[in-house]
């Protein structure tokens, strides 16, 4: 076991990896205030994340950038150990290959002091299968984020089986101190729990465009114009507690708890035990707190007309005089 | 076949049922110009939708309101040939009750005029199982609305075995021409399209909740600060197409097609053909439209920024002035 040191005495980091994902860590990083040093093969990388970071930047200024971040704080390298010297933690997004991964991982091991922790971006694979070839396995954890990294502030920390309590519990402090909002698993579920998520709806997407059920551009107007304007507000378990009315979740599964077995996915539904029952309800009760069923609701309304009037979507068109005043339906 | 009224030369509306669909409803056509009619057999209707009426205006003002809308335009009645007098369009929002829908049917088809559309809010039922006691089957479409349907744009319009396609086509414009975002299936679906979508990622949750993978709050957290953010502006395949890179949604289907063998849900996925590839590459270049892959990053981002401003999620608090001179990395 290693001694980490505190996040906050951590000056340099190293993004093992310089593409759309280990780019975004990057400008992030740069965006608040630390000095990266950057490990890729690639001979155009440093290019590549010069055009990132110029994108990037701006959208950083609005939102989570700190007083003298520094855009130009990075360098490109293309030797590991000269990429890691003198970093305090490391970022790995490299291409998702488990193969890639253990070699990449065993040689950070190599070059890396162990009082450093290794978090890496991988989007599916457990950390138990992919520090298998390495000495230092307790500083290895995933810390997955979300597209693009430089903007979504989810991000997912979980160790392996050897992966040490104390590097979970630094690398959810670390991610925490940045800026971002943390979900720390207990155990390993393949996909996480976001990516298990969107990866149901995508594959659900698949199916009704392969049997000719929908089209791309319907499958994503369902989405912008439909339940995807409630989401950035509350999440599926508190928008079907609004479902149920002032009864709430408890009421929504005690009367629509039979619609779990119309078929309206390919994916088959647990069952709905009083127990599952049960936790659901309490979770929507602890989540909700000291608001209401009319507070959610108000604030839910508040979130949808700010965030149409922003996206402009479904806006109608003003009805021109003669419109407006001949006859109701507007424009 | 009956002949339709033009959609613009209609001034009443019945809401059958005034819950919370049928309620919200009744709140977007008073919104909208019209005086509604209200069929509700409950005693304490009248009072429950002038609560849901009072608490929708605001945000109908803010978004969807015509000129010369009248808050007070409506009526609740108990006989059901009372109701739809006069009406040139009725919604149904009855509980979804297969029975019930059906027997209300066979009424509303007894007492309205074989010139009227009736529309049914129903989530789920497919219209060629709900319309098997009426005469007049032509004129019955699914207009299925999201909750709240004064404030969801999104309303999937689709017919039976027995609708006309006549009503159907009125359906469609009638909505469209009412300010709604409309979907036009087809072929019924179970579900329809977004809550296929929707119900395959709340039956993931619900496994992952079962097995204590996940809690409530972790899996809303996963959405709102996560995905969540990114589908009110690109729904999931336009999310994809960006995930990609330069390449798009050809470059992430070549490479990342086979993580559809992962394990990242209980969902199990069709198989990707070259046809589904080429159908989903075609589709996403087509809503692409004139827009670049930088074009669409550009917009993904600006929306994020204004979301995140808006909902507060994830907005790292500003570093005290000791810490931001003290160390990177800020609060």
């Amino acid at each position: 076991m290693s001694a980490f040191p505190s996040p906050q005495d951590i000056t340099t980091i190293t993004c093992v990896g310089a593409g759309t994902i280990g780019g975004g860590w990057a400008a992030y990083f740069l965006a608040r205030g630390y000095t990266v040093r950057v490990w890729d093969p690639s001979p155009v990388a440093g290019e590549r994340l010069a055009r990132l970071i110029d994108a990037a930047w701006p959208a950083l200024a609005e939102l989570d950038m700190v007083d003298g971040a520094d855009k130009d704080a990075w360098s490109v390298h293309t030797d590991l150990a000269e990429a890691v010297a003198g970093a305090g933690f490391v970022q790995e997004s490299a291409p998702e290959d488990l193969d890639l991964k253990r070699r990449l991982f065993a040689d950070l091991d190599a070059v890396c002091d162990p009082g450093v922790v290794i978090g890496s971006s991988t989007s599916g694979y457990a950390m138990t299968e992919m520090a298998t070839e390495v000495t230092h396995a307790d500083r290895f954890v995933v810390g997955h984020p979300f597209n693009p990294p430089y903007l979504i502030p989810l991000v997912e920390v979980v160790g392996g089986e050897r992966s040490s309590q104390e590097a979970v519990d630094w690398a959810a402090a670390f991610y925490t101190r940045i800026g971002k909002s943390v979900i720390r698993m207990d155990r390993e579920v393949p996909g996480f729990i976001a990516n298990r998520l969107q990866e149901a709806l995508w594959r659900e997407a698949l199916h009704m465009i392969d049997n000719g059920e929908a089209t791309v551009e319907q499958i994503d107007r369902s989405i912008t114009d439909g339940p995807g304007l409630r989401w950035p507000f509350h999440g599926p378990m508190l928008t079907f507690h609004l479902a149920g009315g002032e009864g709430g979740m408890a009421h929504m599964l005690d009367h629509f708890g039979p619609s779990l077995k119309s078929p309206w996915t390919r994916l088959t539904a647990p069952e709905l035990t009083q127990a599952l029952r049960d936790d659901v309800v309490a979770g929507c009760e602890e989540e909700s707190g000291e608001r209401t069923i009319s507070d959610l609701i108000a604030e839910r309304d508040a979130g949808i007309v700010a965030l149409r009037k922003l996206t402009g979507s479904g806006i109608s068109p003003a009805p021109t005089a003669s419109e407006s005043t001949a006859t109701p339906g507007g424009a």
